[in-house]
């Protein structure tokens, strides 16, 4: 076997979608550790969560990329699940050694998790058993400066190479908008226990139907030091252990004295 | 205060679709029980998982529906999850005692879970601090008889609104599909380890183009007895305590030994 064919295949995926300076910046650290394949959405696929295509179809088209070192870049018209399911069973024909996803326009701290296409795309690659990542940076900007997270997904993603990942988990990595020289370094969280409140702005279209768009204030009373909120806040890269076993399993035996 | 007052306020909410017959249902089996309101997408959302509509508008408008009995209908354009949003904010404007989501057509039980947007209405409303319900019955069909349903949707939720659930969690309910006097009971479960053999039919459009079906096969190698899988297999109703936080917390002690 020669030496190309031993490189580590990585699979790059995003919610972003495939024209993102996030994949960008991603695919750009990853191609010199790897045979780095894209498989992303063709548009925006933000708040998608683990949303798949089962009533409709789905297309892809293999295109030009802006990194000229990755193997190859599709775009597909379904949501990030999709793109990892489509990359896996009709483009790759395996499934590849590293999926990572990102790097997310945007938190997916706390229970952003549950609402990101970027997350669900590296938890459908922890279903699979493949080992996966998803990085997000703390700034929505499509022009976001990404560059002082390359060296930790760099060091992040051959770590993961190296050890694998502990079975069902992926990791949800998220990164302060800092300047290099101000991160302080990678902290092992858990999801700190935020939620968002809701509101809606309620407009009416010019033919006179009412209509609204989502809004909402991000809001978190977990004061705990071991969570993602409070790493992001004190400079740290926070990087959470994420499993798809969704069981309270501590609630079981509290559920079993109801004698239903 | 009048009686009328002091009965609790019942959301309803699903992702098939307002039409769907598992919604009329759900609807029919606790109209007696409580203030109803349903407040559905507006067609099949199958799929959708925890996706939120953050980069489109929404659209709402008040129906009539099957049922009668229930105080009011709300069709909306967006996902299950928008459903529970706009339901809370902007049509109750206050938190329902209960949230109540199916009755799905069709299983969400094991990796299932992750998938749908039923669930995720629930684990909406888990998030939102309601105590939350997702039903589903192990029968895909339109016309799916779900008359066994309804006695273990009025003692479960009737359970719920008398004791509250333990924080953080919503429980995922399947129904093997039997009629009543095969059905053995409830039995409190965890998420059974299986997942999707994915496979994509893929088809050529009248224009030449490619095109995909999403298709696949539910694989469970896992035998635990405590599983809602197994559960359904040997005639019970399958109760699986959900949460919303995704921490893998067993792998933090592995990770913190990594030294990154």
């Amino acid at each position: 076997m020669s030496n190309a064919q031993r490189k580590p295949l990585i699979l790059i995926t995003n919610d972003d979608g495939i024209q993102a300076k996030g994949i960008q910046a991603l695919a750009r650290a990853m191609a010199p550790h790897g045979r780095v394949v894209v498989v992303a959405p063709d548009r925006a696929q933000s708040g998608m969560g683990h949303a798949v295509t089962i009533n409709g179809i789905l297309k892809m088209e293999q295109v030009t990329f802006g990194v000229p070192e990755v193997e190859a870049a599709w775009q597909t018209t379904g949501t990030p699940v999709d793109c990892v399911k489509l990359a896996i069973y009709e483009i790759l024909g395996q499934k590849p050694d590293l999926l990572l996803s990102g790097i997310n326009h945007g938190s997916n701290a706390s229970i952003n998790v549950i609402y990101s296409g970027t997350m669900s795309a590296a938890v459908e690659g922890a279903v699979e058993g493949i080992p996966s990542i998803g990085f997000s940076l703390l700034n929505h900007a499509p022009d976001a400066d990404f560059a002082a997270c390359a060296s930790y997904v760099e060091q992040l993603s051959l770590e993961v190479l190296n050890r694998s990942l502990p079975l069902g988990t992926c990791l949800n990595v998220n990164f302060p908008d800092l300047p290099t020289e101000e991160l302080k370094g990678l902290k092992i969280c858990r999801q700190s226990a935020g939620y968002w409140e809701d509101a809606f702005d309620k407009r009416t279209s010019p033919g006179g139907t009412p209509y609204y768009w989502m809004t909402g204030k991000f809001t978190n009373p977990d004061q705990g030091q071991d969570t993602d909120e409070w790493a992001l806040r004190n400079g740290y890269v926070s990087v959470v252990p994420t499993q798809f076993d969704l069981t309270a399993h501590h609630a079981i035996s509290t559920l079993n004295q109801w004698n239903l």
